[in-house]
């Protein structure tokens, strides 16, 4: 059942009776530890990302400052969505993986409140895909950025939720 | 030639010469006017698609909601990325359409400035589409935000850029 | 007897003995569940208004624009307050009403949290009429938003506040 | 005639033809020196008002703390108000009146670009406000926030309007 | 023993096996309430410091201006620092004490949280003293900040810590 | 001469006639191309200074963190000091150095504008420097930062100013 199970019936939780965009009440719900892991991938032309994998130094700047995008863009969810409560973060990781064709990039949030953690997970990848963008532009402006979803999620009414094998 | 020609041969702009990241000085560039429009999609299961389309209300809050979230994004771009420089922008416009299996967004934006304005553009994207999922997200855990990229580009010493139609 | 009871002897709370402004401490306040309403009015010429309640996408819009803005408004209370606490909100809405002479503005937030909520709630209405007066003052720079006041109250040791009728 | 003319035929110029709030395109206009001066008032209990009146050091921070925040928070202007669009402020200017039955308060900005200052003096007299409220309502619960205005505004197409004296 | 007493054996407690930056988890960690307390001094050439300090309302105006900075930055310190976790601050004071060759800056931040508050002290009393620099640079442009340095911690595991006289 | 040499004769130029605070008006001043050069130091323990220099990654990681919480900082600049004006940074680069007993670090801004850039770069270096703080802080505690200072400065009236060898 969801963790906003009055959805199923009513609809959009975030909208009211009559329509209107509101910050949905959470003060009824029970402080549970939550955990959320979120996935993106950037997709970014060989060349460049070697430029990225070789030397030590470089690749060590660029992610890095991926990572750090990504975890400060998490601390700024509840500025950039308008309907997300502020939620006191316990932790956030951000993981880069160099592979064949792009990088794959992962971020786990934890948190004890009254609402989930995923928007604060899917908006760390989000940011460092960005930062990634940005960093690589100038050799590449063919990059995409994709498969920004959401891959694990536990805590609250709603309990484990693990992304299908194959969604 | 790129906006940044002179990465074609040393590779990284943003990082210096230690490969240690730096924003880079465009005090050289000419103010020149600007615009890039950035895509992105988002996959809705049909059903929580059908609530968003259909009734007039609804519909309003739901897409008017992250339309404005695009907008103020593209204002915080260079909060959000590290290494961007911050830009006056005189206009920003976001575009929702429903489509099949979810949202195509888009976002132009407009500048008179020193340096390109794609990364408010993409960010305006992202943030719309983060929204559009914090909204659905009681109802369908298994959307995908995908194909955030550059759809077009002009101003700056590097010309026009259109996204190839086979991208 | 006051939320901040000490101040009926002491004077303004928000300074210290020698009379310099600081956070008041509400380490030793009791954490309750606590609920305020504000309340705004901005004057607007009736053909200006006719313009927002007519026709059903624009008026969907321009009112959802200032109710979200209202929202997001509510949760950057505290880095625009100087001595304001920062708070875990726990709901925010804003209602818009279309009266003869302008828009009525009502804002209800909640938390539960060791201090009030009021300036939340009247920093969304603050922020909603603004809003609505940047989107209509091309065609109406007369307009003028008043009556920003606090119309109830309940939580915290002072109890429930509810602004008298002839106020 | 409006500094946003097209808006005198078309409606509000913040929604495009679909009614769908955008960031209008200010990138043809002219830069010309803009400056703005808006008003509020904050209604205060008397006993109160005393206290902020008398005495030199207390004084000095109430109404220090509302200028400085009434500052701060026009430089948040774009920040706040959805569609408003990034200024470079040249100067802001808060001041502080206590008369019989409250605080008068106003602002006046400048800058030099493509468009109006409006909005920043709005928001600098009310944040200025809201400050105020913020220091006094553990004492003063009836207070109200009245008459947000703009008194004077020139530069850009529109030239020179000063609201009448009767309004 | 250290809050962070596992830092001891490991290392830098930021950083995780791979020596990538990352938010440490704090989920286990007691609740508990928790003080800190920094300092830090700005060398200011006596003709300058003469100024702030006669004179009535100019004093009350710079030194209130620095305080009300202090206090605003300490509610920004996530924002600015990457991995320092968001925290509901309690209280925050700044205490200015103007001296023979500057002005000693102090201020004491209060939690009720899952990790300390150094940074938060630490920066409110860092932007006070670029808040004081930046009013008298006109005057004086060989000041210097310094001695920035945690004076006394309380809460959570480590227990007290007061820096030691002679350090 | 100071570029603000109105100073020079009316004392503090933040202070108006009446000794309130405001933001100067640089709207008649010079556009021109301007930068400036800050210096800070902190000391950190021998032992935890070994850790971050040996090591390549880990060594990546934590100067890279604070080179770039140093340049978000100097974005946020006018956000945090009051009267400080925004203004469009052109680039920024943050140096680090470890020494025998601490770091040196060094930022250096520039932009075209109407008013000088010290404090970006006052900025930089503070917030490098509590980041340093904030990662090292569980192993050494008696960290001190100091030394913060205007290294150099050229644009506007000024001229150039190079601070003295000896000071």
């Amino acid at each position: 059942m969801s963790d906003d199970a009055q959805a199923g019936s009513q609809g959009l939780t975030h909208l009211d009776a009559q329509g209107h965009a509101h910050m949905v009440d959470v003060s009824e719900k029970a402080i549970t530890r939550r955990e959320a892991v979120a996935e993106a991938f950037i997709t970014i032309a060989p060349d460049v990302l070697a430029l990225i994998a070789s030397g030590e130094t470089p690749k060590g700047d660029v992610l890095a400052t991926a990572r750090i995008a990504g975890i400060m863009g998490a601390k700024r969810t509840s500025d950039l969505i308008p309907l997300c409560h502020p939620l006191p973060l316990s932790s956030v990781k951000v993981t880069l993986d160099i592979q064949k064709s792009g990088i794959a990039i992962s971020a786990r949030a934890r948190t004890t409140g009254q609402t989930g953690i995923e928007m604060e997970a899917l908006t760390a990848v989000s940011v460092a895909a960005l930062t990634l963008y940005d960093m690589c532009k100038a050799l590449d402006r063919g990059m995409v950025i994709g498969d920004i979803r959401l891959a694990h999620k536990s805590g609250g009414r709603s309990g484990v939720y693990d992304r299908p094998a194959d969604a």
